[in-house]
């Protein structure tokens, strides 16, 4: 039987923190069972765990896990970075409708590099830049083992940020510009929150398929900066929520056609401005709730302009068919990020001072960008 | 010239009525020109017309029209029956997002007897019990001049308030239930105003094609009667909005499936209380919006349950690719009608008591059942 060593490397304010330790113990032996003597093993993982849902800057702390085996068609990969979503925080709280079971280790994508290969592994080799491929949890480690075909080998021109986090939000836009409806080089989309790096991806990608973007962002200080920075990126209008105060938004079209698609990630007063724009017979696709207000429609917008709402959630998309197809658009989207077609701000952390990193994510430090962090 | 009498049958209320005389005059000349002196013409028709939109029971009057000519291609039907439906009261009141120019005459359906055909005319002859298919404005009038191929020969089985009805609700229900997402027989679907004579018709399809009705009607004295009508119509289960009060309205499903298609023509509550019905996945169809209170959609409706909110449109409908097997759909909506498969409460009213009728129609006299002017 393998020694349960682990040590709890970082506990948060002091906090008596609570966990079940037979419950911890018991998984951490069960991840850590070797079979014989002579197994290959990878090398001992720091982990950001939780043992309960909850507020994520109490339940989460970094543990020490013991070495694993690594079976004929495993992979072992040192990871090298990996971001704190929105919805990996969503997750430790259990307001996410998936609940890992806990304890469980944090983080959802990153990017790694092959450590250590099964004896049946053919496709990666030790040096390899990988991507779990499907997403899925728990990537907020320094090794992690999986079966190969849970690894997907790219090409290491991305620079490791955006390898870790091209799956969650830029597959997200690629996917929401092109699965509900059919837009033509020409055409436009309107989106809130286009500050978002979901929001700057539409931007981007509408850019690179010849699609202009009607953007709408939240009335603030600094917000003619925050235009400038869109438009360089490709947005053709950007207008504050302020701005759109006006009986007929589409008299600020100009010569831009009415957007057939639209996407929301606020809900409330910034939802009902994408609707307006929307034209006879659009779809407005809900991705995230920022506002945390609901949506609100007319009966009229419903029946005489003939508007469908519809949502999006890419842990959804996942389990669907045109999943089969995820690795390849990852490869197109790393491509277009190695050309420079997509850019959005981001900040590496060291793995040591992830709960400044996590404070960071949850705003308790004011604005800040995404937050990756670096192993 | 064709002479230019024209009387006012019926003022309402004896009120001082304004209309622009000349441009009355223009039109009544414009619909009565005759060609020559040996054309076939119709008989004058007496019909109800109104000069401007507003308020339906002080714009309208009735009005004796001067024959008009009787073309070639021409069928001269003698209107036996024309309901009052709410989207009729829309259009006068000018709410309707398309308005027939004015003046016009009321009613977007009906049921008459071909009463003249024009020489070329080959399928239709005096007697034929015909329908305007597509429908289209004007039918509250006596006679009705009209090209062979705007009119449908429907079979004399059905009662003609049947016949005058079945565009409008039984369409609609039929295309709802049919054009949003596939429902195998043992499925269900759940609506909200089925009270409604759309939503009887709803109940009544569902159950030829073996899927279950959930039905949500509204709080009111009688409700226990009207809860035993529907379902001697065939519903499933019938709830009032007090009994969905409840955290889980699930719980109340027992053995049927959850809905994967509900049916909104209230908005508000009633909405909310559709799309708790439904399961993941879902799609909710709007077709009215009788509290005039907007529908509002959590976040996470859209993205964890994946629901879609759609709306339909008879009148858009009319003018897509399907709306060519309209008449097949005719058919067999008549065809269920005389089966007895398709009933709702109906009271026809004379002509001459139109202005009864509308009062009727519009709330007046408390709840009444659909108007169908016979004339």
């Amino acid at each position: 039987m393998a020694s349960l060593r682990f040590i709890a490397l970082k506990l948060r304010n002091g906090s008596s923190y609570l966990y079940n330790t037979s419950s911890f113990r018991a998984w951490v032996y069960r991840i850590s069972t070797v079979r014989s003597f002579s197994a290959i093993k990878s090398p001992p993982s720091k982990a950001v765990v939780y043992d309960q849902q909850g507020p994520p800057d109490s339940v989460t702390r970094i543990v020490e896990l013991p070495p694993v085996e690594i079976k004929e068609n495993d992979v072992c990969v040192k990871m090298l970075a990996s971001p704190i979503n929105p919805s990996d925080i969503n997750r430790i709280e259990g307001v996410y409708p998936v609940r890992p079971p806990v304890p469980a280790i944090g983080g959802y994508e990153g990017v790694g590099e092959v450590h250590l290969c099964g004896a049946a592994v053919r496709g990666l080799s030790p040096g390899d830049r990988v991507i779990p491929s499907p997403p899925s949890s728990g990537f907020w480690q320094t090794y992690v083992v999986k079966q190969e075909n849970q690894w997907h080998k790219i090409s290491k021109d991305a620079p490791i940020e955006y390898a870790a986090t091209v799956t969650v939000n830029p597959l997200t836009a690629l996917r929401m510009l092109e699965d509900f409806t059919t837009l033509k080089s020409g055409g436009s989309i309107v989106q809130n929150g286009a500050t978002s790096i979901v929001g700057q991806c539409i931007i981007q990608l509408a850019q690179v398929r010849g699609i202009h973007s009607i953007n709408i962002i939240r009335d603030r200080a600094g917000s003619e900066d925050v235009k400038e920075h869109l438009k360089r990126l490709g947005a053709d209008e950007v207008f504050t929520e302020s701005q759109l105060e006006i009986k007929n938004v589409k008299s600020l079209l100009g010569n831009l056609p009415e957007p057939a698609l639209g996407f929301n990630c606020i809900g409330g007063n910034a939802a009902t401005l994408v609707m307006k724009f929307l034209r006879q017979g659009g779809t407005m696709v809900t991705y995230g709730g920022m506002s945390k207000k609901p949506v609100t429609v007319s009966t009229s917008s419903f029946i005489f302009k003939d508007l469908s709402l519809r949502g999006f959630w890419l842990q959804k998309w996942m389990t669907s068919d045109k999943a089969k197809e995820c690795r390849s658009m990852i490869d197109y989207l790393l491509g277009l990020v190695s050309e420079g077609k997509i850019k959005y701000e981001m900040e590496l952390t060291p793995f040591e001072d992830f709960h400044t990193a996590l404070d960071k994510a949850l705003g308790k430090l004011g604005s800040q960008p995404k937050q990756v962090i670096k192993f």
